[in-house]
């Protein structure tokens, strides 16, 4: 069985950038050349203008980056037609050699986590043996019910190869709400006590490459956090959202990477894949603002890595 | 647009009773009269015997409580398949006028908590128009993102007539390990904090019975803080899990109702739907098994919601 962090720094290696593409259908707001086909109501047409919008989306990004990461709620959103076309996704963005990581950050008591487990990590009991369902390479997950909540999962990334991204210190506004309230017992905040029980339940877990299968999510739109849960965690893996539309710079994504130039993947959706001024653009035209879009990102990125670990304490 | 409190405590006592069937599909441990037909492998197996299940559970409790609980952790492992029985199954629950409460403990960024919201409480935008997805009654969330998260949910409770339990103390052991940490600030714990919030955000959807559409999730198996969560949201309704297989008592149940005799629901599960000894067990038997469990909890509910009401300072 193969360690999902070393197949994630080694894809991360061979691309030669850390960035994410994220995945959130919106299908009022795809191109018309997508919508114009949606003509006829059925859950069957929802799930091709997915799974078209998408194709096109990771026929331009799969030999260009690592990872690609579906926002499970936007396929969500259109029930049965949605569930379909996360399935349509997930296959194209496999049979592309992309990671897939699934945002969907469960969260539930144990006996309930380990369903969630086996549905996105790994297999299902059924009557006629045991079956694989979405069996995705990783999931992101919310620490809010506490350990015992979150070891279903630990134990799947072992058993099956797989990991997780563990919500620390998200990138909204709301984040200081819960996440950056501070324990009296220490004095220090709550993602950092998060911090630090991400770091332990990363140890049993460790791939070839120093890295943890069990990461966690830290936003790029707190930097000075981010310094401070890198040293904090420095075998995990972050998953570091809020890089573009939410406002997040490049050098601040920096800073949530080891002097190895690794430890980090940066995820933009909307600014990669929702750019378009006019719903008119060809498919041509679109596969070509995508594309132009990555390599900004990827270059940004790469740069302001390069930046970071040669005056790391600027 | 009726309100979702008033409707909840209108069915409530109109049954006598505040029980809610949480149901959780567990094919692999489900009587053999259901999964004797599970011979071939395909998704519409799967789905015909979850569907089954459920519609004998549901014919059974429908006449007897207000609200079930589908679980969606345990259809959503069976992935297509246990996504079409999870749509029959809030199909067959509401033809038989019982309450719809989702577990899903979603919970993102604003812009994401849109799309959960939409999906279960509100509706998808699509090139045909607006249309409703899951539109069930209530689904329960998490705060770990903090307010702004939130309220994508709560303006779809005031817009669609919909409720929300927002997770304030769950019944897990691992429930200390986060919502038990004090803050420095105040010097009480997290749950104190979030309980507070729920109630600000619950004002704006009180109902005529006086109660609000924004509750609040409180364990059974803490009674000690139910009760100072009670007072701190006079107006939430909560959602009582752990009661049954989790070692919850009806005494300790009752601790979350107010002086009215109101203001909780309870929940029970396994210990409704998965209570026979041998998976042998016929149709019959299993409706009478599951028909006397109800009364059971039903009797013991409201028996200690009485003792509680005119002894509350025992």
């Amino acid at each position: 069985m193969d360690n999902y962090s070393d197949r994630l720094i080694g894809r991360i290696k061979k691309k030669g950038n850390p960035c994410v593409v994220g995945l959130d259908p919106r299908v009022d707001q795809m191109p018309h050349f997508i919508t114009e086909r949606l003509t006829e109501k059925s859950d069957e047409n929802v799930r091709k203008a997915i799974a078209n919008f998408h194709r096109i989306v990771l026929d331009t990004v799969a030999p260009m980056v690592p990872a690609v990461k579906p926002q499970i709620a936007f396929y969500e959103q259109y029930g049965l037609g949605g569930l379909l076309a996360f399935l349509d996704t997930i296959q194209m963005a496999k049979e592309r050699e992309l990671i897939v990581i699934v945002d969907a950050k469960r969260n539930d008591i144990a006996s309930t986590a380990q369903a969630y487990a086996n549905a996105f990590l790994g297999r299902a009991q059924l009557p006629w043996g045991d079956e694989p369902i979405f069996d995705v390479d990783c999931i992101t997950i919310s620490p809010f019910l506490g350990r015992d909540s979150l070891d279903p999962f630990v134990r799947a990334c072992t058993e099956y190869g797989k990991g997780v991204f563990i919500l620390v210190k998200t990138s909204n506004p709301g984040s200081r709400d819960l996440q950056d309230l501070k324990d009296s017992e220490s004095g220090q905040p709550i993602y950092v006590r998060l911090a630090r029980m991400v770091a332990e339940l990363g140890q049993e877990v460790i791939g070839k490459s120093g890295y943890s299968s069990v990461g966690a999510v830290v936003g790029a739109t707190f930097p000075q956090q981010a310094k401070e849960l890198r040293s904090l965690m420095p075998r995990s893996i972050f998953l570091v959202p809020g890089y573009g539309s939410q406002g997040g710079t490049a050098e601040d994504a920096a800073k949530c990477f080891n002097s190895d130039g690794l430890g980090a993947v940066v995820n933009a959706s909307r600014s990669i894949t929702y750019t378009f001024q006019d719903r008119d653009i060809s498919e041509k035209e679109y596969a070509r603002l995508v594309r132009n879009n990555v390599e900004t990102m990827a270059t940004e990125l790469t740069t302001a890595i390069r930046t970071h670990v040669t005056a790391p304490h600027e």
